[in-house]
């Protein structure tokens, strides 16, 4: 999984009927001193994160899928939690 | 998910069946302020998209099929949404 | 899916029983504009694709072994069309 | 598969509920030297391994889950095994 | 697929019972020239591979579980042939 911080939101107006109602974050990925990696991606929130929270991003469309309880919605990544700390 | 824009399109005469009939979109991958990363990917259009758009692509082959309602196409990426604005 | 163009084939005398008979590639990840990314892959063939050919290749399972009608073979990436243009 | 090198612990307060009691832990990929290579990733443990273990990470959640034996767990990466060794 | 060279074998003394009696390697990713990328992987071997064997490799969970005949192998990556030439 990946490890991240919620840079902001993605407005849509036109999308699939499966993503509608769903809030799309944009997160950059950190390296494990919360340093940013210069890459990034887009994530449905399921963690109810915002923007500037330290969070834990699952890339895999399947689980994605099973944590909001639709088989069907077109997602692959989702974030599952937020990160309080990184104990190195 | 993936933020991208569209900058052409893919025109193929030998394809598998299949694919007949779908949209082939080129898309250059995006950072969260628009600027292209590098990257590019060919993504079937399921949003309309139209060359300089902004949109969302989903790269994962089973909610692609999903979206396309046929779990036989052989197809991994696939433009979900428009995207209007990033909100950093 | 992948914009590359086919640079050679692979020959493997030891091979799992479910690739024997496939034609195996090699193909060079290509930019929009036709030019070599630097990165490279091996597909299976299933679209009559010869050296130099540009190609569209599908990298994921699922959808590779639903062309080949096959759900046990070994195989993740396999070439579905010839591309005769990228229009920018 | 990845390996690895865990080098510490992520403490996260809200998560989804399938990600309870899982350990998280940081891990930085590692060359065949056993040296950093600049990239790192989030996994559960299904090792019981400690900060400075070098580790075998599996990164698909299809395997991830079968492994922890829940078909409905948000993961995709996994620590499956402690490396004693690498033989070059 | 990935088209590399084997160069060495991964010691673990505690892993998961499902990885028990399986050869895992380390491999070098090639360049069609033979030439290394920098990159490598571990993989569950299933072409009797050694030291120094250029290989195919196929690094996606549910063909690799399917070579093995068991759905619930923690793995991902597996090398599944010998390359012997590849022409360019």
């Amino acid at each position: 999984m990946i490890y991240g911080r919620v840079r902001g939101t993605v407005v849509s107006t036109i999308q699939h009927p499966g993503l509608k109602g769903l809030k799309l974050l944009v997160v950059d990925k950190l390296d494990p001193h919360g340093k940013r990696t210069g890459a990034s991606l887009i994530a449905v929130d399921a963690a109810q994160a915002g923007v500037g929270d330290h969070v834990l991003v699952l890339d895999e469309g399947t689980g994605a899928r099973q944590i909001l309880g639709n088989p069907s919605l077109p997602i692959r990544s989702i974030v599952v939690g937020i990160v309080d700390e990184v104990r190195l």
